[in-house]
């Protein structure tokens, strides 16, 4: 757990990549449409990129990779980005955010995927919205937009009839979609968990479980910041998001704050889970000594008889009589069921 | 502990069946009233059913089961209902809220009943209330509804008197009063556990224990948005919610905020019951390995003895003589009342 | 710990005693006074109390036990309460609020006492206040409100110079001042356990511990929406409270903060005695197992050498020489004394 | 921990002294000062004491002693207090707080004064601070404000130039400042329980440490309301405090802000010792049962083998064999370094 | 941990340095700069530094050192502040705040720097900024300023092109990426902790891992007021802060908002650390003791079985049976062979 910031100590607005991955080679693509029709271009530089635009429709440019810091800034720069937006679209780590600018939206968003070796991984994908443009940065090439493309594509639902704030808002909700599958692996891991917890008793469960719990953990600092800036968005006061969102804007909300609930129930479950861990390993561990120490209880009595009659003293009377020796055993065995019975009587057996 | 969400991807609005059991066939069945008479009817179709509407008194249509999408979807357009709404009804894992729209309320609420295997479940009932109707969509058949069907077929206390905005707050008070039910089998569990916490050092009444802490917290999650939801409910400002009503808001709000203060008291309850029986495990546990290390202590020193005069040395002057024996014994035993009444003096014993 | 909700299902509004016990006969009183003089009346019926009514001073009728449902129904009415209020009366198991309605307020409150055997006992006080009537219905006979009637008998301070509100307030004053006897049985039981735990290792401390930890929670459910309440009293805009009681209900909310405040440390002495408990009992057991444990090590080695020469090996020189077994003696103190030295360099003895 | 409350159940405004100690002998002074000049006058009634005052400049009045209950209740009314004020101030129990009235502030103080046996000692400063008087009301004699009284003799500072507000303020703030010489003291006291906390196993250490940690909470019980009263106290708008005094205000939140953060830290730093020397308890006492352990379990094989050869069968070769008893010898050596040998590689020596 | 005031009891705005450190000796120094140019001086005196400047463009006035009380004092008096900022320059442990003044702001930061040995260090910078001038206050020589004068040196960003507003957010932009490097090597020490926490199971690991959790609260004390101070700053309504520097201010809060969430992080992780770290302890010493005793245990009824064959009966038969000696040690493989199949069954081997 580092912090990785190469861009400390730069003067503010200085464009660094600032990230715990390389980045990746940028490649730039660009999708117009509006209720008659549609089209999709991929391009090499900005200046193509930017040549296909046609201001009648809805245009979504995206951006995959933040290699290529001069076309970045470029792009970003055509539509008004400052300098500090900039910065902050190729700074990964950057929390969760939606901030108000005079012409348009700057939205910092978090895809989470889960990776069945890793656990959770995070990409941030920034958004800006202005009255008819919606530009998407994202880290890496895949997302999860691909159902969207496929809605513009074929006019499905109501996605070609609106405005480009219903396609920033489709963005959100198809992350947030995404968030429930991470969650839902998580859950089930806990279920698998909760299974072992009274049986599992190695060293190694409590370290994984708090492996789970660093990652419940990690998506709880990414989902409650998302929340936070979704309940901003939606009580956002602007011309870029029409009345007509609002009930799509609440409904994600709905569905972001079942996340966070979501990753609350799953601290409780991690609790829940060591405590009765951590009380059946030592369970488990008394129960072993109880039965052991009452073994070795039994046989000190009687390992106390037989050196009694072990020892050499010339006068004992005992080793002179005929049925010494079977009265001892006798003798032996009697003390042996009352200590079974003393502990039988006390529970402890 | 999974996320059950089929409709993750979709387009917002797409109408899919969320929840964790299978939905029940869809069965339809309305009620009229006003002060002077009732009548009721069942129905196998949303036409059939929407042609016995009658607009002068209050109506109430009630939906069991999911399972025909087009059928509720068609009854939810009839009301005016968007698709997010309708999306939302399907969803039946939807926390509880109140949303309000032009000419209708939107309300998700819970029932809870009380399983004896199980524990708490769940059942959500969405409600619809316009100025004259009020709508509940149930996911199951049955329900904690029938003393107001009976009220309103005898014409007891006032329903028959008031405004859909009445019928609908009955439905919740009826609700709420059925969570005191739960919360009283929890309670008496509670209890249960409580007298067995002294007593109890299983491996498992901890696991059990648990158990209930998580239904506990089940319901916490369920209690505390239904309150805030009430809550909101009362401070609403809209014309479908009459001033006569207020009163019967408030006293709503009283007993839900009690089912939550109860649940917070269970918790604790829970964290006491839990530290009560681990430190009585480990008491219990010390005390049989102070006993059992005792009679293992007082025996050792005594093997010692009689392992000395078990050896086989030429010259061991004691082996001859003729009170060796006896004289032994005596030593043993003084060395035996010695550690008893060192142990007795330090209150081992 | 149940819930106890007879009424439950039952159309709101409908009249039913709940409470944890059997309710007591009702019976009436009425207290009339003005600056000049004062009278007290004991009635059997509604009817007769109420004609003893006097519009030209202040009227206190004071009712003992919640049996006759119909009586409080009908005093309940002629005062003007609503059938949800009168509900509440009956409900003793409600929590302390304050009611404001357009002729009258509607006050629940709760008498603490403190019982040696069980702890704090609950009384529930639901007051009535009017411009010139203060009705306080009590679940039993028994209250701390004598030193008031005497003090209105013998126009003793400011009582008899005062309205209506001056006598609701000086009620609440004096459950209050009960609160701080019941907190004090509390403390003092609470410094016995202090003293007590570092010596005391039973398994029944910590239970009994938890018992007080229990009630000292229960007390504070009461105390903090009784505290909730009395804010609001003073908070609220109502003519039925005269600006010159401002200063009363001031001091008054003073001191069930105090109550409030005295209960959360309350609450972090139990934690600490707890844990001084919990580390003491450990500490104590280890204690013992040292000793022990250490007794047993030092003759283990010891048995070890006696069991070498009682080996019956043919040849084993040892055995033959003279000196044999004082030098094997010899050898046996020195380990001893050798074993305990090395524990006491270690600090084990 | 008891509740010293001899007033309860008195009617309001009754004055009564409560506190945990006797009051001392009350002792009367007056100290006149303006921009020119100051005296200083000592009184043996109220009488006399009002006698002295002076229009001109400003006037501070000490009362020493809460024991003379009518001189003070006549000084008290002098300056218009109600008597509900009267009894805060002989109730040296009360929590800090601020009250405005329409012609002079209300302000309940404490004192926090080391004693190296008991721990911080409080003493409760009531003070009334009129346009152009302070009174100051002590519950015994000696404070910490001789620097002021200095300060105002030799004109040093501000103080002579500015109003009564000013002074009270001073007093605050000197009593502030002696809170910061308590916090060192425990301060000192944590650091040298933070050197023990590893190596310190006895069971009184805890003890102890509760015992501050109590000191820590009554502290906090006393200054988290004096920050909270203080910053009322800023936020006041009265005539009664002049706008030059902001800046003053201000700075004295700041100081009280940074007791609180201070007094934080150390329940921090508590709990941080605690689990420390738990954790350092445990270990010691582990690592004891575990080298003794490893001492029994080497000799238990090597008994055993001794005990084989003590048997007294009459055929048993290896007893006849004349290398036998050497040979049994190098077997045992050998057990023994195989068992250390296992122990060392499973890192257990 | 003790709390460093020499200034106590002195009346409010006395100058006396306050620190935990010797203050280090005076030096000066003045940098003027316009859009145009930039100069540099140092000067001996305040009357030199001021006789440098130089109304045209903006000044930065930076102090090395609270040594020269009154230096600083008449410095500080130049430019307007009252003798409690003053104060506050001196008392280097005031906590990090923003104070608005007529024609100044008063700004209160901490520098923290990573020291190998001791963890982070801090620093105050007591910054005020008027309309054209900022004076920085030093405790030591040495700052993280450099790459600011080099930006003001060779014109570098827009720091020239700006006011003196963007001169003090450039100042507390670099405090707070410094404040990054210090999280980042606390990071990677709790990394290094938690690789080991599995296996170290040493008596100091934990004290070291407390050692960390205090450094990581102590700097939780500075970065949550910093953050508190720099939101106050960007919702401050003054002259002083030009529009312009709004989104910088945001930008700025974002970061230290990242130092607030890492922090929060890291206090997550240690608990994590903390609870694997004991849970592997004490299974760790459960295993070792459970073989142990295992080990014991078989060998017990063993020695038993010898025993009873070394007593000295006359009359025991089976010594005299030619294979009694094989038998029995066929007996007692047998024995130790079923312990083990037992031990095995169960799961304790
Ligand atoms: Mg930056
Ligand atoms: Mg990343
Ligand atoms: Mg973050
Ligand atoms: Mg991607
Ligand atoms: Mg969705
Ligand atoms: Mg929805
Ligand atoms: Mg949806
Ligand atoms: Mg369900
Ligand atoms: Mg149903
Ligand atoms: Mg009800
Ligand atoms: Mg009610
Ligand atoms: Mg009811
Ligand atoms: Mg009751
Ligand atoms: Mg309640
Ligand atoms: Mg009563
Ligand atoms: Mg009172
Ligand atoms: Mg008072
Ligand atoms: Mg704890
Ligand atoms: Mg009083
Ligand atoms: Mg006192
Ligand atoms: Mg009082
Ligand atoms: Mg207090
Ligand atoms: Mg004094
Ligand atoms: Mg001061
Ligand atoms: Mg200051
Ligand atoms: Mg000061
Ligand atoms: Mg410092
Ligand atoms: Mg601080
Ligand atoms: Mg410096
Ligand atoms: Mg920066
Ligand atoms: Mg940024």
């Amino acid at each position: 757990m580092t912090v990785n910031r190469p861009d400390l100590g730069l003067p503010p607005g200085s464009l660094v990549y600032v990230g715990d991955r390389k980045p990746t080679e940028t490649s730039l693509s660009i999708i117009g449409y509006d209720p008659i029709g549609s089209w999709t271009r991929t391009a090499d530089t900005v200046e193509e990129l930017l040549s296909y635009r046609n201001d009648a429709g809805i245009t979504w440019i995206n951006v995959n990779g933040l290699d290529d810091l001069e076309s970045i800034s470029k792009l970003a720069q055509t539509y008004g980005l400052n300098s500090l937006s900039i910065e902050d679209i190729l700074n990964t780590e950057h929390r969760p955010k939606v901030e108000e600018f005079e012409d348009h939206l700057f939205i910092i968003a978090k895809a989470i995927t889960w990776n069945n070796e890793k656990g959770p991984e995070y990409e941030q994908i920034s958004i800006i919205l202005t009255n008819n443009t919606v530009i998407t940065f994202q880290e890496h090439p895949g997302d999860c937009f691909d159902a969207i493309r496929k809605r513009i594509e074929v006019n499905a639902g109501r996605i070609r009839k609106m405005g480009s704030d219903y396609l920033a808002y489709a963005l959100l909700d198809s992350l947030v979609d995404e968030y429930f599958k991470t969650l839902d692996k998580l859950g089930q891991k806990l279920e698998e968990f909760e299974n072992q917890a009274v049986d599992e008793t190695g060293r190694h469960f409590l370290k994984q479980l708090q492996n789970v719990k660093q990652q419940v953990l990690s998506l709880r600092r990414i989902i409650w910041p998302q929340r936070e800036s979704i309940s901003s968005l939606a009580r956002l006061d602007t011309d870029l998001i029409s009345e007509e969102l609002q009930p799509f804007l609440k409904d994600l909300y709905d569905n972001i704050l079942q996340c966070a609930e979501t990753i609350e129930s799953y601290r409780e479950l991690i609790i829940s889970i060591m405590e009765v861990n951590l009380s059946s390993v030592s369970n488990r561990m008394n129960e072993v000594m109880k039965v052991l120490t009452i073994i070795s209880t039994i046989f000190i009595p009687l390992t106390f008889v037989v050196g009694v009659y072990g020892m050499n003293f010339k006068y004992m009377p005992e080793l002179e009589h005929p049925l010494g020796y079977p009265i001892t055993w006798g003798v032996m065995v009697l003390i042996a069921l009352g200590m079974v019975a003393f502990f039988k009587r006390r529970h402890w057996l």
